[in-house]
């Protein structure tokens, strides 16, 4: 099954002017997992089977549990069986079906 | 960490009047679980720590997937170190709060 | 058209220990609609048209808005012809259908 | 405030291979709002100020309504004064702080 998720992540304990260093190390995690993914404004889309992103999240949650008492995490998860490069695929299909 | 998750789960790929019997199998999971947990009008919450939690969503995927070849999933995690019993206490805090 | 959201509203540029003063806030606002809700502990189920419920959301933001310089929201809806008591009967209908 | 949101919107009594010509038909109405947006494999970000960017849920939500007994809608948003190009910068934000 072709799992594609929109995945956020952030501390909730800091009183700091960006968050981005946080999700920077996120995205390092999710670099390094090797999957397919799109880094979006308010999400990142990380595309694999159910095993393989899950245990992106999770690597991703130890990551920042290390040093914040307080996370938020967002996880909406489109599951397929038989689709392939669904991260492109799906913004192409949508984007041939527009007038 | 206490983490306690909004969570939904639901088959994309069925004609059916109605989705309940898809949420009843997924809440059979998760009282078999033994973990503490609130069934809502638009997900279940569920308190644990991460794995704990983590693993009911993955056991529920794994009964969907059986008989499901599209899934839609949305966990939304309030991880936070040192909370006890926070089903009831989250709700609480806040009625206390109101004027 | 019966619409349900699940809604949670929370300020992320305090540095306080706890976030219930705020959502009790958004919570007088929820009450004073006269919409039919239910309070969770990952966010707030409310139920009614389109117009009233995104109207409630609108008012939550308002008045968060007064004194936060950033806020986050989730909102989740099912939105559906002809359902009556959905709050309720949404929770009934996954117990009945439980082994 | 500068608002940005994560939306997505899908119909839910459609028993089809795919869903792609009712997310072009939301993609078509957020195109014409003037709104800065971006499509992702999950859903579209738009951003704008909060009256704006809910006009334009609104409006995505009577598109489907005309034809849809029963439809999803997801959305996340991230509000925060004095954010200019949200859009990019937030992407661009995280990864100039990557290793």
């Amino acid at each position: 099954m072709s799992v594609i998720i929109d995945f956020s992540i952030f501390p909730m304990d800091k009183n700091e002017q960006s968050l981005s260093p946080y999700v920077a190390r996120a995205l390092d995690v999710i670099e390094k997992s090797g999957l397919a993914f799109e880094l979006g404004p308010m999400g990142t889309s990380i595309e694999g089977e159910w095993d393989e992103v899950m245990g992106v999240v999770d690597a991703c949650y130890r990551e920042l549990e290390k040093d914040s008492d307080r996370i938020y995490i967002n996880v909406k998860a489109d599951c397929r069986k038989g689709r392939k490069n669904g991260l492109s695929g799906k913004v192409l299909s949508a984007q041939e079906k527009q007038c």
